[in-house]
């Protein structure tokens, strides 16, 4: 039974690309192996396992790679029945990939450019347009989490880590109320709670790429 | 029953992705209506139906609006199960997930900066990348058309054009032989062939695109 096979996910915990495979991996049930990828100094086994983009999360089903965290959730979805992350609606399941992509093609380049102080109006508005998305919800599908929660829900914790690390407090629960309370509800799930980075370990490594990032950009 | 419902298709001819609906949907025999929108003059339509990226491609089934080309291949994929696109290996899928991303991720701006000549390294990598994808296939996904190459299949049509208005060969049979062989094979299909943009009129509106990019990237 391909269920049975071991199963291992390949990160690197400033990314939270892995996260989502985790918390995937975690809301079934499965058991997996972790293992730190240092992507300045990539393993063998990355380089094998995506040798298109060489880079992480993989995860390992006995021997087969799969990567792109997306992907991986729609993988984990299908080979895991258990506890489902999307609807069985195709519209529903539509709406719930629609949002988690959104979160990629905008929320994930506001927060970079927020981060790196390029700017922070996209920032304020792509959180806007995620707030529309819940449309009265708790959750993205409605009163449980799933696909779009789980694929989101790195946005807060590395929003407040950002906003710590520039002194800031930009989008903060007056401005995004309603995306305050999605992120307390998401993140108080037992299942999210139990699988959250170490903060003060994720905000040391967050400040090592901030000053990196920016001594790099000077001229 | 959901299936009866109208099919719609909100597109723009010099753009390949309502192409990709269309071919999903003529491959499933699904009857739909194409309505061509003028992007510099969004309908109230286009706005109401796309609010968040007030886009085109729009897939409206019944009332209910579908966006983003990927998504709305998973809608169809799985309202319309007949001619099935995706395998029912959730590797497999993972795998025509994956690759269709590529194209996304890497060959659309790499085809894009070709065409606006910002650089054509990026373009004969991207589809030489896209060629490993093949391994020894006809199709990404093995002897018949599938998710990925309706996904991809836009490549080939608008490279052809893209290398006609700039005089240029740089991408041929000689340089990229799988990709060339893939192309033939997915454009002879009679469903893709009798579902091609006329060419003239494609290449008439793309030099327009094209000249336009050129004269507002001027100093």
């Amino acid at each position: 039974m391909a269920e049975e096979e071991a199963v291992r996910v390949l990160g690197f915990l400033p990314s939270p690309f892995a996260l989502r495979v985790e918390w995937a991996l975690n809301f079934k049930g499965i058991n997996y192996e972790y293992k730190d990828e240092d992507i300045h100094n990539k393993s063998p086994e990355l380089l094998k396992y995506n040798p298109v983009h060489k880079k992480i999360p993989i995860l390992l089903h006995g021997s087969k790679p799969v990567v792109e965290s997306l992907v991986i959730m729609e993988y984990i979805e299908e080979t895991w029945p258990q506890s489902p992350i999307l609807s069985k609606d195709p519209y529903e399941r539509a709406m719930s990939r629609f949002w988690a992509k959104y979160g990629e093609d905008k929320c994930i380049p506001a927060l970079f450019g927020f981060f790196t102080k390029q700017g922070e109006e996209e920032l304020v508005e792509s959180l806007k347009t995620l707030e529309k998305g819940l449309n009265g919800k708790k959750f993205f599908a409605g009163e449980t989490i799933g696909f779009t929660d789980i694929a989101l829900g790195w946005i807060p914790v590395w929003l407040k880590i950002s906003q710590e690390i520039l002194g800031e407090n930009l989008i903060n629960e007056q401005t995004h109320p309603l995306f305050y309370a999605w992120s307390r509800d998401f993140l108080d799930h037992p299942v999210i709670k139990e699988k959250l980075p170490p903060y003060d370990m994720l905000l040391a490594q967050c400040q090592a790429v901030h000053d990196r990032l920016l001594a790099s950009s000077k001229p």
